[in-house]
C-alpha cells in the first residue's frame, strides 16, 4: 500500500493550493495529490478560452505548479476513515495521515425539457467538452446562454467578440444580481447590449427546441430565440459523494461540513473549495459563495492547519467577484446593499465617481464609480463595488483589506492611499475614500 | 473686515480638500480659500504637461472642486492670532474662527554654481513658469535632470518621450533610493535606460556651466554632461514664514508642528500638507514624507476636527507612493528593508512574482513583482513594493490598507482576494498573498 503524510483528492485551484500551501509548511512531509485529468482548467479562464485565447491549450495550469507533490491521475472512489486510506478507480489503495477534501462541482443541469439535445453544453471543466463547445460555436450563428451570472456574462462577451449573435436568458430581474445592487447590474447590462450581446432579464426558460440538435429556446411570455447553440450557466453543485458515503457530516448548503479551522467532522480529513460548506462573515451562517479565489484562501488555512491545529483560522466569507465585460470591469467585495438589507443592517451608503487616472486629461482615463456600504451600529464598512476600468478589480481587494480589517467609515475617509497620474484617481477624489466621505457625511 | 467661519491659506491640493470636507462636515459654516494663484495645477500631473498632456492647460484642478467655498485670489502676509484674523497683500483684513494653513512647499535651489543661469529650472507649481519650462525644452536637445526620485524620474520619462537625449545626474547610489529598495530601484533603472534616459547615480553635481545659458552640467570625476536645459528636482522645503513670524510652534523637520488631531500650537489654528509636520506611523518620529496623497489626508482629518476636536486621528504617515516609467509602474507602501534595518526592525520578508492576468496568455499580461517586509516581534506588516503593469499602483493601497489595519503574515496569506483572468493575477499565485506565504515559510 503506498502511504503519504497527506493525500489531496481534486487538483484543481484548491487541490494545487493545498498541496504547496502544506509543502512549504511542512517540508519533510509527503504530499500526493490524485486527480482524474492529467491537466486542469485555469477555472476562471475558462470563458476565455472562446475568443480572447482561442483554444483550451492555452489555459492549462502550469504542470510545474504542484512542485514537488506527487500526483496520480485517478479516481478516488472511497475512503476508510478507519483504515485512514483511500481507494481509487485503478483499484490503489493510498494511505494517509491527513486527508483533503478538494473534489469540487459540477454545473448544474436544469430540469428543462431539451437540455439534452446536441449542442446544448453545461460549462464543465474539462478540456475535450470545452473544444466540442468552442467547435460548435465556431460553426453555430445564433447562440443563447442561460444564466446572466458572472460566467454567463463572460460567455456572452465571449461569444460576441467571436462574431455571434448573442442572446442572455436570465431569470432573475438583472443579470449579475446576485453579486451587484441593481445600479451596477444595470451599468454591466448597458455595456453588454452596446456591444451587441441581447439581454432578457426576469425571463423564466421553458424548454429547449430541436430535432437531434438544439434549434431555439422557448420561455415564457412566448419569447423564443433562435439558437444553434445553448450554453447553460445555472450555477453548480458541490461533488460530495465520496464525503457522504465516507459517513462525513454535510452543512446546510449540501456541501461538507467544515469548522473554522477547515477540518471536516473527522479530524484527519479536511476539505476546501467548492466541494466545502462556507460561513458568511458577516453571519457566521451557511452561505453559497463558491469562487476560485476563496477555494484557494482555503486551502491556504487547511494547508496550514493540517499537522499544527488551529494555526489559521477562517473567519468566514467576504466574497470578492471581478468581472470584465467589453471595456468595463465590475470589482465587488462583501455584501451589497440588497443582501444588507435582507441581513437585517442598518446601512449608511456612500458613493463617489471619478476618473480612474489624473487630470482627467490623461490618455486612457475612464469614469470609475464606488460605493461603500457601512453598518450604521457598527460604524464598519461591510460590502463595496466598483465598476470603471481595469483597476476596479484591484479595487475590490483595497476594499476586501479594509472590510476584512474591519475599519471604519472615519478609517476609509482619512485612508492612507498612494496616487498617480497614469494609475489611480486624483487624491482629491480617489473613490474609495471619497465614498467614504459621502457616507460619513450623511450622519449629520 | 470680512469673516468666515473657517479661513484657509493654500489652495492646491490639500487647501481644496480642506474645504471640501469642511463644507461637507460643518455645511452650515462659511468657508473661504485665499490663495496666490486664480487657477492651481494637479500637482502629480506636472511631469506630464511635458510630454502626454502637451500642455499646463490640461493639468489644472477643475475649478468646481472648491464648490460653494468662496475664493480668494490674493496673498496672506501675516495672522494676528489674537484678534483671529489674517492680512492680504492686497491690503484685506479677514477674520477666522478657525485658520488652516496649507502654504505647502518649495523647490529647493541648491548652492550649485550656475544654478541661476537662463534654462535653469526647479519645478515650480507655476503655470507661466511651467510653460517657460516647456518652452525651452521644446527648443532643446539635450536636458539634464539633477535629481533622480519620483519627480525626477517622470521628467525624464517625458523628456524622452518629447525625442530628447536626457540624463539624470542622481547623488545617491540609486534613483528612487529614498522611497524604494535597491532591487526595484535597478528594475527602474534599467527600464529607464532600456527606454534611452542616462543614469548616472553616485555622481555629485559639482557646477552648472554656460555663458548667459546653461551649456553642461559638470560632475565630481570629471563626468560632463551636455545641456540645453537643466532641471533640478532635489526636493521641497516647507513654505512656514507665515506661521513662524505668527509665533506658532516649528517641528523638527523645518515644518509646522501639529498634534495627531492637525491641530497647531495654537488650538484654532491648523496646518496640513508640505507645510505640516509629519509624524511616522511605525516610530511616531518626525518624517520628511510629502506628497499630495499625505496632504489630502491631512485636510480630511483637519476638516473634520475643526469644531469638534478629535474627531479624526492621524496615526501617522505610512507614505504611499506609486510611479510609472515607460510601462512599468512601481507602487510602494510603509517601510523599504532599508528603511527598517535602519529603524531597527528584525525584519522577516517575503517575494512573489506572477503575470498580472491569468493564465499568462491572457493579452497585456506582465509580469508583478511584490515584495512585503513583516515586522518579526508582532507579525505585523509593514511595508511593501510592488513593481509590474499599472494595477501596482492599486496593489500599494491593497497594501497600505493591510499596513493601516496591522495585518499580520498569517492575516495576508489567507486574506481574502478577488481574481479575474483580465484584472488581475491567478488566486494561486496572488502576489501579495503569495509574498506573505513565503515570508511565513521562513519562520519555520
Amino acid at each position: 500500500m503506498k502511504k503519504a503524510d497527506i493525500v489531496i483528492v481534486g487538483g484543481s485551484a484548491a487541490g494545487i493550493e493545498a498541496a504547496i500551501t502544506a509543502r512549504k509548511q511542512y517540508p519533510s512531509k509527503k504530499v500526493i495529490v490524485i486527480r482524474k485529468e492529467k491537466d486542469t482548467l485555469v477555472p476562471c479562464g475558462i470563458p476565455y478560452i472562446m475568443g480572447t485565447l482561442g483554444s483550451a491549450s492555452k489555459d492549462v495550469m502550469p504542470v510545474g505548479l504542484l512542485g514537488d507533490a506527487a500526483l496520480i491521475v485517478d479516481q478516488v472512489t472511497s475512503v476508510d476513515r478507519e483504515a485512514k486510506s483511500v481507494t481509487t478507480a485503478g483499484g490503489e489503495v493510498i494511505g494517509y495521515d491527513r486527508l483533503v477534501l478538494a473534489t469540487g462541482s459540477r454545473p448544474v443541469v436544469p430540469p428543462i425539457p431539451g437540455a439534452n439535445l446536441k449542442n446544448v453544453f453545461t460549462i464543465r471543466k474539462e478540456i475535450d467538452y470545452l473544444e466540442q463547445l468552442q467547435k460548435a460555436l465556431s460553426q453555430a450563428k445564433d447562440v443563447v446562454i442561460v444564466g446572466g451570472g458572472f460566467i454567463g456574462a463572460e460567455f456572452a462577451d465571449e461569444c460576441r467578440k467571436m462574431g455571434l449573435n448573442v442572446t442572455i436568458v436570465e431569470l432573475l430581474e438583472h443579470c449579475l444580481y446576485l453579486n451587484c445592487d441593481e445600479d451596477f447590474c444595470i451599468q454591466i447590462e448597458d455595456k453588454m447590449r452596446e456591444v451587441g450581446v441581447q439581454v432578457n432579464t426576469t425571463c423564466r426558460v421553458k424548454s429547449i427546441v430541436g430535432d437531434e440538435s438544439v434549434h431555439h429556446v422557448e420561455c415564457e411570455k412566448g419569447l423564443r430565440f433562435n439558437a444553434d447553440v445553448a450554453i447553460l450557466a445555472m450555477g453548480v453543485v458541490p461533488n460530495i459523494e465520496l464525503a457522504r458515503d465516507a459517513g462525513l457530516e454535510i452543512g446546510e448548503q449540501k456541501s461538507i461540513w467544515v469548522d473554522q479551522y477547515m477540518m471536516t467532522s473527522d479530524p484527519n480529513i479536511f476539505a476546501i473549495g467548492d466541494c466545502a460548506e462556507k460561513f458568511c462573515f458577516f453571519t457566521g451562517k451557511p452561505t453559497a459563495t463558491r469562487l476560485a479565489s476563496v477555494a484557494t484562501r482555503e486551502a491556504r488555512i487547511a494547508g496550514a492547519n493540517l499537522f499544527q491545529s488551529r494555526r489559521r483560522r477562517n473567519r468566514g466569507t467576504i466574497g470578492v467577484f471581478a468581472t470584465m465585460i467589453a471595456d468595463t470591469a465590475i470589482g465587488v467585495a462583501g455584501l451589497t446593499e440588497r443582501a444588507s438589507r435582507d441581513l437585517g443592517f442598518d446601512m449608511v451608503i456612500g458613493e463617489a465617481t471619478a476618473v480612474d487616472r489624473h487630470p482627467g486629461t490623461m490618455p486612457g482615463a475612464k469614469e470609475l464609480r464606488v460605493k461603500l456600504i457601512f453598518d450604521r451600529s457598527s460604524a464598519k464598512l461591510i460590502g463595496g463595488e466598483a465598476c470603471g476600468g481595469i483597476t476596479a478589480g484591484e479595487i475590490a481587494n483595497v476594499m476586501a483589506q479594509a472590510i476584512s480589517a474591519e475599519r471604519t467609515w472615519d478609517d476609509m475617509a482619512a485612508a492612507q492611499i498612494g496616487t498617480h497620474p497614469a494609475l489611480t484617481a486624483s487624491p482629491l477624489v480617489y473613490q474609495v475614500v471619497n465614498a467614504a466621505e459621502e457616507a460619513v457625511a450623511q450622519l449629520d
